[in-house]
């Protein structure tokens, strides 16, 4: 994996990548647990930020290049809601990842979706909890579910992130609702 | 803890550096779990192996310097049996690794001992159970176990050793043993 660590390295900042690394090795712990593949499971959190080091302005150029059809929502918020699709489409192309299931948890991370496969969950629950995180609520039983319970962590964190952009005033991403609908029918 | 993982990657081996990310980042999810600092599950793991890459000669050779008291059985196979003790010396000596906790994780990782931290069964079962590891019987079962009884998984973790190396007719250093009866008692 040093290779692709390293070209990771290259498009993030010091701090971004810190966050990188503790994602891939959360996600290889969790797949360990689950029974998945771990190498699969380091890749797609090696790769889940691999858009995110950009500014707004490169962001929507390049979605509008590789075609990504952009909301109004995203189009107010690129960098936060557009690297994940983004992010999908460069590890495919400039990064040659064709695992589609390691494409589809890089392109669902931030919001999740409905019938996620087990990697798309651990990726979105390891973006959350890795070990460098320290600030969001409910972290040490989101880390404790995790390895027991994944879907009831997801929808703890999903309704975390909600209440969490509602008290801040940022708006919310249409498919983060529809996710938290669809895990919290499924308790 | 860049620093600290690029100080490590010089002394290591490519495959060794690649076991000691995954032992340093399952350490911090374990941590993560158990309620304990994950910055020092980190450095513990990072650290773990620091006297891993050296031949037996130098490996005898330093552990005079450091004034180690080497046993019979660790004579017969230094760099198996005394890595251990020996890179908990370099870590405090070499590394500027002063916490007495971290010190004691990495010179108890291959034998364990009674009544072992919190922090040193961690970094002895993610010695174990990181990701990189895919030989190890009932590595499944271990890494489930891991994040919700870490006795019990120390325990199994022990008895799958000493029947590996009675297999392979290799020798065993009596602490393992010792530890071994102590948490088996403890069930």
């Amino acid at each position: 994996m040093e290779d692709l660590r390293l070209v990771i390295k290259h498009v993030q900042d010091a701090s971004r990548y810190e966050h990188t690394l503790g994602v891939a090795y959360t996600a290889a712990c969790l797949a360990g647990v689950y029974g998945i593949d771990t190498r699969k499971a380091i890749r797609a959190g090696l790769l889940h930020d691999c858009a995110k080091c950009m500014s707004d302005l490169e962001t929507i150029s390049l979605c509008k290049e590789y075609g990504i059809a952009i909301s109004e929502v995203e189009m107010r918020n690129p960098s936060a809601l557009l690297h994940a699709k983004l992010g999908a489409k460069l590890a495919f192309d400039k990064y040659n990842e064709k695992d589609e299931d390691v494409l589809a948890a890089i392109e669902y991370h931030t919001t999740g979706r409905t019938d996620m496969s087990m990697l798309e969950k651990i990726v979105f629950v390891a973006d959350y909890m890795e070990p460098g995180r320290d600030k969001a609520p409910n972290l040490y039983e989101i880390r404790k579910l995790a390895f027991h319970d994944i879907d009831k962590a997801l929808v703890t964190i999903l309704q975390d992130t909600l209440e969490y952009l509602s008290c801040k005033n940022k708006e919310i991403d249409p498919a983060t609702k529809r996710t938290l609908e669809y895990y919290s029918e499924q308790q």
